[in-house]
């Protein structure tokens, strides 16, 4: 069990540094955290269309997330139910009307049922029904697909709205952005060299601001006092700054439906165990991690525009996206100078969470929770 | 144990899915199959004069095969009975005489008798007899090298011998294609990312032929059909095809020798654990595998012929390597495809062998036979 | 337990070949030979200003030592005591005043007290002098810096003195050479892939040096008759050489403080673990071995002059860099060969050692006892 405290300090621990290189604990929790919990693969309008598809890697699992001939989005396991045999090898892309195996030209509907199987006939007491694509749970939220390896899932929105409760304490604030009205103006996808607890842990605290993110702690006042996540509270913007763009300002309006509490106003929240929302007046930054190994993270960060604004003949997101990717290259530059002493001697029970970071340790006890189920 | 049969199907099951990466199976599998089976590594007349030598990594072991003073070829560990180092480096080469360790200049005869070792005498009590080099057993089929790293193997006859018994019911026919006195006119050398039983078990079956072979199952009818590997039979070529070449003619004549059944008749058979050989009216394509690791397979594969054709002045062997060369590539895609999804959880307890495959658990019940030898 | 001697012959075996490749062997010998022995990390005139400072990986800790104010040399582990984040991230650089953390802002004096940390008062219970960095053990010797890692180590001095005692029978000979006021003039770094034992062990004897070095054996003739690691006795130079150089000759005077019985004559020796001086009459070579996994060194190897020489107009380390370099690399290539076969059947109980390398024994024992510690 992890001590709460050290004999010199009453403040929190972190999680002892073996939480972020072991092997084994990794594997633990793509089982336990990424393999029974709705986890974000992507957005919804990447496959627009009956037959476009994505391949995504989920805990260990290939997994076709494809739009079906009703216009809803099921998941399959990416394996022919015959020899194995990978079926979509593409990250994204389009079949009509089946999929089809190269091996054996196995073939299988877009609801997963396996079509065909040449010189297989059912007199041969083969129960085709049985050899369907396996399913693999799947939900929408915000425009986000969410997919579920469980044998049996609870529902998407128990997790997300338990989520932004404790964070805003009602659902209406994140509501009003309306994140499945918006789309995708700009994406980034970023590799770091850390386990993806401490990008979590880093997005958590704000008492890393004022030396890591000068620009930001400029714009946000009370990021460079490290406050950050209080209970239903946005952080306000300095005067004369409209939004988090390179210049501060934008030409774009504000979302439609926000509040004048919303304007010069920031949220950021988590959706554990992989999404960050970044609510900003005019746009949105998602961000999805990607655990690749105890200490590769893949990060895919969209910014996302009112498609209304997009329209406009002068529309530009690099204002909003050079900033933001300011922001994040400074993350990770310091989330990756972490990994590098986790294995030391000097880390081996943790370090520690001063009275700014203490609600971080909330995030640590639900990932021992979740390894102990 | 591997149950032969799911509820849902009568057919046979492949095995599971870790035996296809687990790095312990696969060390078993280098112990028990390649550590003590002959193990074909190639052609003897890749070293024709006395002095030259092969070096080949068989079961975690280098080894020197090399042609003797008296045209006999021997096989030792590639290792100085004094410290260890590895003495010859190259692949392939020549020393005249001896066999010298770079490190301290001891030296072996062709036979692996320690001729010299300075500053040591026998009258030091250094018994020298007993520092020759550690010798492999090393016979010849098919003008073929084979490798046995057992202490007192059988002999390599009974292997090959029950292996073409079981798949022709008689030696007559191979022993028609005088392999022995054909020789290397091409060799292409794969490196493909998957197990070597995805291999073994891909070139075993032809229920493949028609979606992965297109052009194959053109000049072979039996193939579109998916039938292989019937006992005696072997697989007639489409009218107005001869050889499997790009297109199906050829200027060289049948191998001396065949009978009038042998024309427009292709045989293709597995000698366990590492070749595959294709009889072909006027050529011979032979595969041998090497196991690199638990997702790694090395393939050399060599074109042989007739030296009589060889040395017309029109022979030209690239009709027959760009068609076979064409075939390796698209099983090997289909190959690779599998490994990928081994680990998957709906393939933990393996795939299923339709009718047309059925054979194939033969070969996976050999596996797991001598995994518990 | 090892075998001393094999049933063929009366000499001593080598360490059996897994410990020159076994991955839990090689974190033992980090543990517990790197992680508790005085281990040399550099020169101390790297680092001649307060502020100046190195960082060393030892033994998996990244450790900065840095020159304080009062011009005296300390390491610390690498390690913000808050979150853990790596604090100097060049191999060598500069700081004034104090350390910082790029992550917090949490900054530390040259001497590892806290200075400051943000936002924290010591009126919050924090024991602000409990949190300053980890000290490393911190000594020096001969010009050189090294650590150790054990909570309360013996002097260094006992350790070396040992070890020059046990070669020399007195010390006076190595403090003619005045190590630590010469100067580098040249260094080269050198990527081996061989376990660091197979490199002691080869530095040990000159078995190998009339076939792996003739320049060498051609300058020093006893080296020639394989005679090396005689205590207390320099090897002489052959007539007309008077330096280990490429044209045995050399514009440089013999260091200062030198008797005439050092003149033309070479000294070697070991300082375990991971250090060889090689004394001739103009200048010193000093190799630090740097274990970098199971089968992997990294050999640094300084060319120490005389300041004096090395201001001459003239002066020109590249004869002396030049014959050291190829004798360095005649050994690695050695080294190498040997390490390929650690794994083979035929070395799982070692090689040999013949009686002019039988002292070498001691050093395989050194490292047998220090495991079982």
């Amino acid at each position: 069990m992890v001590t709460e405290t050290s004999a010199a300090t009453p403040f929190a621990t972190t999680l002892p540094g073996r939480y972020y290189y072991d092997p084994a604990l990794y594997q633990r929790e793509q089982e336990r955290i990424f393999g029974r919990m709705w986890v974000c693969v992507g957005r919804a309008d990447a496959i627009p269309r009956p037959g476009d598809y994505l391949t995504v890697d989920l805990a260990g699992e290939s997994v076709i997330v494809v739009r079906g001939h009703d216009g809803a989005i099921n998941a399959f396991l990416n394996v022919c139910r015959h020899r194995g045999a990978r079926l979509c090898t593409e990250r994204c892309g389009h079949v009509t009307g089946a999929i089809q195996c190269r091996y054996h030209a196995w073939s299988y509907g877009l609801d997963g049922r396996l079509l065909g199987a040449p010189n297989i006939r059912d007199m041969d007491g083969f129960d085709r029904a049985a050899y369907g694509l396996i399913p693999v749970a799947c939900a929408l939220w915000g425009g986000l697909v969410w997919l579920n390896l469980a044998d049996d899932p609870a529902p998407l929105a128990a997790q997300i709205d338990a989520a932004i409760l404790q964070r805003f304490g009602e659902l209406e604030t994140v509501e009003r952005y309306r994140l499945d009205e918006l789309a995708v103006g700009h994406t980034i996808v970023y590799d770091l060299a850390c386990n993806w607890k401490l990008v979590v842990e880093n997005f958590m605290e704000c008492y890393h601001c004022a030396i890591t993110h000068p620009e930001l702690s400029h714009f946000v006042p009370s990021f460079k006092a490290g406050l950050a996540y209080q209970q239903g509270v946005g952080a306000r913007f300095s005067d004369g700054v409209d939004s988090l763009t390179v210049s501060g300002k934008t030409n774009r309006p504000p979302l439609p439906g926000l509040l004048p509490q919303d304007l010069r106003t920031y949220y950021g929240f988590v959706l554990l165990p992989n999404v960050f929302v970044n609510l900003i007046p005019d746009h949105v930054v998602i961000h999805t991690l990607w655990p690749e190994g105890p200490t590769r993270t893949r990060i895919v960060c969209d910014w996302l525009f009112d498609p209304a604004a997009m329209a406009q003949p002068d529309f530009d997101p690099m204002d909003a996206v050079a900033f933001f990717d300011l922001v994040n290259r400074q993350d990770w530059e310091v989330c990756e100078l972490c990994q590098q002493n986790m294995a030391s001697r000097a880390y081996q029970d943790g370090g520690l969470y001063v009275p700014l970071e203490a609600h971080i340790r909330a995030f640590n006890d639900f990932v021992l929770a979740r390894l102990e189920e």
